[in-house]
């Protein structure tokens, strides 16, 4: 199988060539693996309090349920007072609304650094694809499972909602571009996009059914998929993956 | 936008000259139109009785959500008493799983009905996915977005996990039939299924963002994209979709 690695194919990967900030972006991305942060340095403790907080929060809402979940059970399963969880997030909404984000901001930041790409919009699109689906299966819970919640219509989920908007407005905007890249048109609004952010999206639903699926494996093919989606060709595809 | 109906392009439909089974699960199909089943004829009002206690169970279970329900809330709803909708549902699992099944079981049968059917691959490919998405974005409520709940796990929701499964096989099979016919050969293992089931299921994270959206082109626009993600080619697309 083709890998965004240099030695896949003998030699330099395409976004090497790209300016520092794309390169960086990239590098965190195909970088990613599953698994919590490491604990950090920090001798005051904090960052890993709240870190452990997080994921406890993240633990019971997947598993018992948001509703169900009180933010004593939280703190006892963090192994902290409810004072000193309290001192990190205001609340349930405030825990849920950091584990939202942390769904999409790194793939908002490679799409961003994507955009500023000269490459070509098949094969960008292809990275962006690839990475969110690594984010969206990676990790040991299915956060993106959340996204369901009846709760987070509420206001105070209005920072999530806005950057998934962004990070949908940028794969509409891309695949718009590889759209036309490729076959030489660009069909009517709203083209491509919402069928490619679905695709994407969809490995949340996958990973309810396959638990243990195969992260690298799905990633590929939904990022081959997303790229039959703008109108790609066999061969075409297999451009875009090339280093 | 092109339908499939009969007078859109002047031809009967090619489900016409099927097996009256065939004919009668996909009329029923592309009939189905938004909105709870009307009210029965029946004298005792048993099924009527069963339905609002099941439009009820469903409008909490999306607006409240699941765990937050109690039973007595779910009767008050309905205009029942509860002992009443323990005669007809055994609980609030009970519930959950008629409703989870009917948004799976007309797609099965349609999926039977088509297996029997000596039509095109692509084409029967392009009716499953277009009546499923019919299927999940009709209706008043997004009954899919209970299928990410944690309770679903249980050994009491099997049935519908069967059903689910035997849905997917059913994609599974008909996708790799269509690969074959269009690109003359199959992929490896698993094929396109996987990719083309998300597609289809992705209308349900999508119909959580947009509210209104408009079901007919989604419909079609989901269907057109199955068959891009078998390897159809744009003129392969549009003769699936001709009457």
């Amino acid at each position: 199988m083709l890998r965004l690695t240099a030695d896949a194919a003998g030699g330099a990967p395409w976004w090497s060539g790209q300016g520092s900030a794309t390169r960086w972006y990239v590098r965190q991305a195909m970088a990613r693996r599953p698994g919590r942060p490491r604990a950090s340095g920090d001798p005051s403790g904090d960052r890993d309090t709240r870190q452990d907080v997080l994921a406890a929060a993240a633990a019971l809402f997947c598993t018992v349920g948001f509703t169900a979940t009180s933010t004593r059970a939280i703190a006892e399963r963090a192994g902290v007072r409810q004072a000193t969880m309290y001192h990190h997030f205001a609340g349930k909404d405030a825990l849920l609304l950091e584990l939202l984000l942390g769904t999409v901001r790194p793939s908002v930041e490679l799409a961003d650094a994507l955009a500023g790409s000269t490459e070509d919009p098949a094969r960008r699109l292809w990275t962006l694809a690839r990475a969110d689906v690594q984010l969206l299966l990676g990790g040991e819970l299915n956060l993106g499972a959340l996204y369901v919640l009846p709760e987070i219509a509420g206001e105070q989920f209005a920072a999530f909602h806005a950057l998934r908007d962004q990070l949908r407005a940028r794969y509409t905007d891309l695949a718009a571009q590889a759209e036309e890249a490729v076959t030489g048109e660009r069909s009517a609004v709203p083209g491509p996009g919402p069928l490619v952010f679905g695709l994407v999206e969809s490995v949340i639903l996958r990973r309810r059914d396959e638990p243990d699926v195969d992260l690298e494996g799905v990633a590929d093919a939904v990022a081959d998929g997303v790229l039959r989606l703008v109108g790609c060709t066999p061969a075409q595809v297999a451009a875009a993956r090339l280093p």
